[in-house]
């Protein structure tokens, strides 16, 4: 099947790391070259690509961002949602909501240091649905 | 026809849903499944899913950016083409210039609140390209 | 081959033009239509379309993006590799690690003033890794 959707629980702000779940997706299609496409069907989470190893990096990214786009800035006006709903939305639009990688070798051709990442940018989240394309 | 390219009409700054158009060139594309991408042949304006229901996140975002990104910064080398140029530079920079969005049950996976926009980042903009590949 | 890897030699911080060996790549695949990914494998490089005419547009914007993104900023804990390194993670988080453009016409469809750059985040580069992907 060449789309497959992921149900990943993202209870609270931060990253949640579906590189192996993507990986067993592009091995059971058994291509040797192809592409991978994975998005992520909501506008207050996002996908990103970023480094595996020193958990540092995703933590001062969180801490950078949430300084650039502050919550309570008297300029939002869409806040029915909750102080972290605007905010959200533009984390999101600076971020990526599809990202597409080659498969060559049969494998996904991530660098070494790549991992990807469901970025949740709400402080309750929730059942985040990102759905994945495989194709020749 | 894999390939169709839109003729977008932006005559100021801010969002054009083009959501409709892109699901009518999946809709004759007759796939169960595949991936629709879309690209922007612009540097000035971008692509943007974002939530479709209640405009004032488009208008927080435009906002927002507005203030990322002012006008007349005295650093701006690149200034002959008006001050909403380099701004618009930037801008798209932040944000897409191509989108892939899975075909799954025959039809665009976006998410219930997902809506695609072109977003224009000049103050007087003009007729804009946007190119729609659908695979299998 | 659908896929093919350029090892990019980017010594220094900044823009490296990769639309010729990405427009060679196409051709080779000739195709009528298609779709072109672009993905790099590294998480302190990106990948831009920009303005391919005035070099000011690349100036102002590694201008710009070094403000938003200081180096040095005391917030930061992953600061081991050297005080580029968390800048460019978050550089790269701004920007794309993937970039799918449609073929038309047998052409990669680029607009008039669109180049696709590889753009080094750090300030003593390397040589780095993009692939390309070209599929109907």
């Amino acid at each position: 099947m060449p789309v497959q959707q992921l149900h990943i629980s993202a209870p609270r702000k931060g990253f949640y790391n579906i590189t192996e779940q993507v990986k067993q997706i592009v091995r059971e299609a058994n291509l040797s070259e192809g592409l991978c496409t994975v998005f992520v069907q909501h506008t207050s989470a996002s996908l990103l690509i970023q480094e595996n190893a020193d958990p540092a990096v995703r933590h001062d990214l969180e801490n950078w961002i949430s300084s650039l786009v502050p919550e309570g800035d008297p300029r939002y006006t869409h806040t029915t949602e909750g102080a972290d709903d605007m905010p959200a939305h533009i984390r999101a639009t600076l971020t990526a909501t599809s990202i597409s990688i080659p498969i060559m070798n049969g494998r996904l051709a991530l660098g070494t240091w790549q991992g990807i990442y469901l970025w949740e940018h709400r402080h309750y989240g929730q059942s985040r649905s990102v759905v994945v394309h495989v194709g020749a």
